[in-house]
């Protein structure tokens, strides 16, 4: 029964399918993938899955599946393969595909090069809408399978406009297409992906033509490997800032996922280290008055907690390109006001129930005026830790947690203990 | 020379502009937009930078530009208007015009129906290639600007299939659509935008036709729409996780922000409460052995941080579709070995660091056991927190973090000096 159904369903929904079976029962149904689906179902599937099926080909038969798919497909798949099999797959190719196959690995992964296919539609600028219309529909079977703009090309093969295919379809046939061509926005092959992802969703592209150094037309981006893209980068940046790396997955042993998140655990560790060790320096005043210890962690919780709200919201910020050196300073400056604000509010509440539990109204005071300090530095380093590494181009996602909550640990635990020491003691 | 600029740049750098400009600056600017090019920006713009333009349009010169957009664009545009500025938009609308915007109102916002645009191109399933191509010919200027796909349509209107124009262009003219059409993925008007953008994902859409509850075609949604969706969606879960409403944005006032984070820092001041007491029951512990109020952050700390860990993993593998029931168990059990291995490789750094440093072998015990205590306790909550809320269909985002930290607090500290209240005291 799962046989049949498999024959009905589409690519994404068998990858689907077999993403959610634990790995006995994916042993038993990867051979009931029809061959003729196999080729459109590799590209969906999750890396580690598409190993188990990869790994049990023939070379022949990988070789044709490849050559089935748009370039950039096939390079997504093959670069995920064990050297040997790669090599063995290469010779089994036509020499046209093999060659196509290594000058996209040529590039770097995570670029414009890796992404592009270099299936493309270009029409010499000379035409009129009738010349490429009629070139279109005899050279048919030639053109992509699926492609949604035309891009005017220069003598030099320089893509200097765009037609998508429904503007020809509506216009008359001796116009020419450099008289109703649209802009483009060429991508360079060695754009960063994130780059290229950011172009897409500004201008709501749909597919984009990509040159060499040359400004020569080599291949083009299409808008549904952005969405993939998109959501990759979002991983990305929502996992990091949590200190997990994004190569663990639906299918990833405790092996793998240990190793991705332990690492984070242990700079954790050391930072703690450091924010106890201050709090040793303060050892006899807590003996003396032992509210200091009940207290205490409520300074740097509430510290970390408006760290991490100025820290997310300015990572966010700085990959949607809506935080730069343009408004830097005025971002920086609305944060301390809101970490001021906040704090009033916070310390107001929380020296008023401090004082009064404990009976003491200096205690009250202390807590609220740490309080204050601390979020007022989780403003500071909340937004400049980010804005720092991002200007020294490290990934802000990445390390800034670290820093961000050692600062309000630190500072919430110093100055409050600190400031005990000189109100209270 | 910025007027100059102004009529070079697309309508979305226009938009980017204005979105750096301080206030004073953009009141100086906005009149300097061309006039031809307002339509194309304002769909472009941040609200609260559009709210600034629109209210100082006059209603006719609005309904103007509004006519001028495609259906969903102008939807978007007036949804932000002031009630009384959209009765007279209205009423200086076209009377078709007008009754395509209420129609479009009427639909929930963040469903298909207020995202779709009802511009689309249909053809009956009895005609073949050449009737597609010649009506299109025709009929250029009825056709919307920008299209992808014709959807095939039966006799009663129903969607029943979908030809990329590419594919039309290359195939010849006396093949039945039917013969060529591709299966079409439904999208039903009061469909929420998340789900929306989850099937253009899979399948790699770039248009999907919108049907009514009858099954009817009524718009379209395209992929461009959609990674703005994907994007809003992905802001909303990240900025959730660090306890930011979505609502504050690049141009939000001190005062806004404040209200977008403070209602966050005030719940977790509760829980802050509800450690503290925790701790308060151990002073006595506290005052006898000073080294628990040195040590006991560092349990909190190390299990928040795995807490969060697993929990995010959790929400995006839940946005993703790729924690289901199906895996749940699996999953959870997952997290569950990986929380005991990492709290092994921690707890047995901390145990050994801490006896040796206060040169009580005792004392390292109890925290190791505290920390294996607590990370597993991070590990449940942080999959079956996410898991239980988005079963009761409640955003696990949103509300995830408070308790999976509250957890991890006091199983932290209650564990560690409930521990030490046994073993050392
Ligand atoms: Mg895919
Ligand atoms: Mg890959
Ligand atoms: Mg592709
Ligand atoms: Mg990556
Ligand atoms: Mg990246
Ligand atoms: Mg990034
Ligand atoms: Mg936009
Ligand atoms: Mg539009
Ligand atoms: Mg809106
Ligand atoms: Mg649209
Ligand atoms: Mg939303
Ligand atoms: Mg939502
Ligand atoms: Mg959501």
């Amino acid at each position: 029964r799962l046989r049949d159904l498999l024959d009905a369903l589409r690519p994404a929904d068998v990858a689907d399918l077999l993403g959610f079976l634990s790995e006995d029962y994916r042993e038993q149904v990867i051979p009931w993938i029809p061959a003729d689906a196999l080729p459109d179902v590799l590209p969906e599937l999750d890396d580690g899955i598409r190993e188990e099926i990869v790994e049990n080909l023939r070379p022949v038969d990988l070789a044709e599946v490849l050559q089935e798919l748009d370039s950039d497909d096939a390079a997504a798949v093959f670069e995920d393969m064990e050297a040997e099999q790669q090599q063995a797959v290469l010779a089994a190719m036509d020499p046209e595909d093999r060659e196509a196959m290594v000058t996209s690995l040529a590039f770097e992964e995570e670029t414009a090069g890796r992404l592009m296919q270099r299936e493309v539609v270009a029409a010499p600028d000379f035409w009129n809408v009738g010349d490429a219309i009629d070139h279109m529909r005899a050279h048919g079977a030639d053109l992509p399978e699926l492609f949604f703009d035309v891009y005017v090309i220069s003598p030099t093969h320089k893509p200097i406009g765009a037609l998508p295919v429904s503007l020809l379809m509506r216009t008359p046939r001796e116009v020419r297409l450099s008289a109703i061509m649209e802009p483009i926005t060429e991508i360079e092959v060695h754009l960063d992906q994130e780059e290229v992802a950011y172009i897409f969703e500004k201008y709501h592209l749909i597919s984009a033509p990509v040159v060499d150094q040359g400004g020569r037309l080599v291949g083009q981006i299409t808008v549904d490997d952005i969405v993939n893209i998109i959501q990759e980068e979002n991983r990305e940046d929502i996992l990091a800032l949590a200190g997990v790396s994004d190569e663990e997955g639906r299918d990833s042993t405790v092996f793998e996922v240990v190793r991705s998140r332990l690492p984070w655990l242990c700079v954790n560790l050391l930072t703690a280290f450091v924010a106890s060790s201050l709090i040793g320096m303060f050892q006899s005043e807590i003996e003396k008055l032992v509210a200091l210890a009940v207290l205490m962690p409520m300074v740097a919780s509430i510290g970390g907690n408006s760290g991490t709200q100025a820290l997310t919201v300015s990572v966010r910020a700085l990959s949607a390109r809506e935080l730069t050196t343009a408004n830097a300073l005025r971002t920086v400056w609305r944060e301390v006001r809101v970490g001021w604000f906040n704090g009033a509010v916070i310390a107001g509440i929380l020296g008023c129930v401090a004082g009064t539990v404990w009976q003491n109204p200096m205690l009250g005071v202390t807590i609220a005026l740490a309080v204050l300090i601390n979020l007022t530095a989780a403003a500071l380093a909340g937004t400049l830790v980010p804005l720092t590494l991002s200007r020294l181009d490290r990934d802000p996602a990445v390390a800034s947690p670290i820093f961000v909550t050692m600062v309000t640990d630190c500072i919430g635990f110093f100055s409050f203990l600190g400031l005990a020491a000189i109100i209270l003691l």
